[in-house]
């Protein structure tokens, strides 16, 4: 495992200890790749290296890994899962899409539905979309709170109060997610406001991908800076040591997917994963399984 | 997508219609290859047009895919399910693995297992063994049976009733499967005796690899004529023309995975999926979408 396209991922990360202000973070970030061509070659280089470290996740069964990724329609949260997860083992990964809640599922707490999908020792669970969206999507359209069940605690709060106790429930989630020994990454994918729209105009003017373009994400796209804010507000509050956030530059489709590669794999190596050992005696064992199996072949 | 390095498929088709016997597949057949070189050549080939198959089978929503593996311990199911399926969309894919049913799956009809995980449309699911184990372990070892719940119907049943009922149960259910536009395909991996020794040994003998040895797998071999009687029978009794087995030769790793991944691609090609179109009325509505954002990117 060469580490010699190894990014910088100090620029990316969230610092648990001090604010940030979204607008301080360009989206047309490229960090020292020359080019598109370079870029490829790395994410390359660390999908290898990411499917050598899954392999060793697997079969040491010790940690689990939690991927989270957050955005704006458009930023390339597909894209990239296909690109970075495509070239490793699919037994060991699941992925899955945050969709609206059904009725069932808004009758608990919001953290019940990730608690149901976390990955076991061993495994990458992807949240494409996740529990994030209840301080996103639900922060910019309130309504939203009104089919949905409260915990008594919260009724007659303001909802400034509602965002700030579901940060802290997000944090306990996490932190307990952490104490079992799974490793959470989070990303968000930063798209300028002039990108995302060139993106939609792409999917409008690709003859047989016409089918992509959804009047919804236009709308959606209205409440902009109301976005930001709920996304810098999250940044802020749940980026933590035990699952910081990282904010990736999505400008350039190229460089997200390298760098969320980069990322990705590094922290699994970094977690020292040692593959299964054999205790002595059970070694003696299977020394004598050896000469019964040697016998059976003739040797 | 090309079809150049398309296999003959019929010498591995169970014919729905007649009995096979299986001392007649040989486990070491390679079909025309000529070569490990040649027959990894063509799973990358076919790795590629099933990346591409997936992706309509994704973007059209329309048929969903099941892909059955059983086989002997050691013939190759993992690794074959990792070469095969890596390298398309994780997102699109599920892998379940059939371990031993809890005891309160137990207390439900042995199908209900496989019916929570059925692909939804767009998706492939992948059985890394199956709901077919209950006419292979469980046949192989009919105590299992003891603490299964039992339909009222096969009380006092002898056990080649009881088989039966299941091969007929196990029909209906892929009729049902079939359809909801599920295309089932199933994979027997052939491995010979001898050939199992060897990998079982390589196992052993490689420094590093020896926790991958279980002794309780060398046990199961000592019922390699019942298995192999249970596997005859299975797939004489649920090889159908909407369900098909095939019959993969196992001895040669690179033979059996280029075979399984030519099937695969080929197969999906087959269902002859079209990306989604826009009816002429919504094209009118992009079209005037498309006038509002050339004017918000100021073209």
């Amino acid at each position: 495992m060469s580490n010699q396209h190894r990014l910088d991922h100090t620029p990316f990360i969230v610092p648990p200890e001090k604010k940030i202000r979204l607008a301080d973070y360009d989206p047309g970030y490229t960090a020292g790749f020359k080019n598109k061509k370079e870029g490829k070659k790395a994410l390359k280089h660390d999908v290898k290296d990411l499917a050598v470290a899954q392999e060793l996740l697997w079969a040491s069964k010790q940690y689990a890994v939690l991927i989270i990724f957050q955005a704006m329609d458009a930023a390339g949260k597909d894209g990239t899962i296909k690109h970075v997860m495509t070239g490793v083992n699919p037994q060991g990964v699941d992925v899955y899409s945050f969709k609206a809640p059904t009725e069932e599922e808004k009758q608990f707490h919001f953290l019940m539905r990730p608690m149901r999908k976390l990955p076991a020792h061993g495994r990458i669970n992807i949240f494409n979309r996740s529990y994030y969206e209840e301080v996103l999507v639900v922060r910019v359209h309130p309504n939203f709170l009104e089919s949905q069940w409260m915990p008594r605690r919260l009724h007659g709060a303001s909802l400034e109060e509602i965002w700030q106790a579901r940060y802290e429930s997000i944090n306990a989630f996490e932190q307990m997610v952490a104490n079992q020994d799974t490793l959470t990454l989070k990303f968000f994918l930063h798209v300028s406001k002039e990108e995302q729209l060139r993106r939609f105009m792409a999917r409008l003017e690709t003859p047989g991908k016409e089918w992509k373009f959804s009047i919804g994400d236009y709308k959606e796209r209205q409440y902009w800076d109301d976005y930001q804010q709920a996304f810098e507000d999250m940044l802020n509050a749940t980026s933590t040591e035990i699952a910081p956030w990282y904010v990736i530059p999505a400008d350039n489709k190229w460089f997200m997917r390298s760098a969320v590669a980069d990322i990705i794999a590094n922290r699994i190596q970094e977690l020292d994963l040692q593959p299964p050992t054999v205790p002595p005696e059970r070694m003696k064992e299977l020394e004598a399984m050896r000469h019964t199996l040697a016998k059976e072949l003739g040797e």
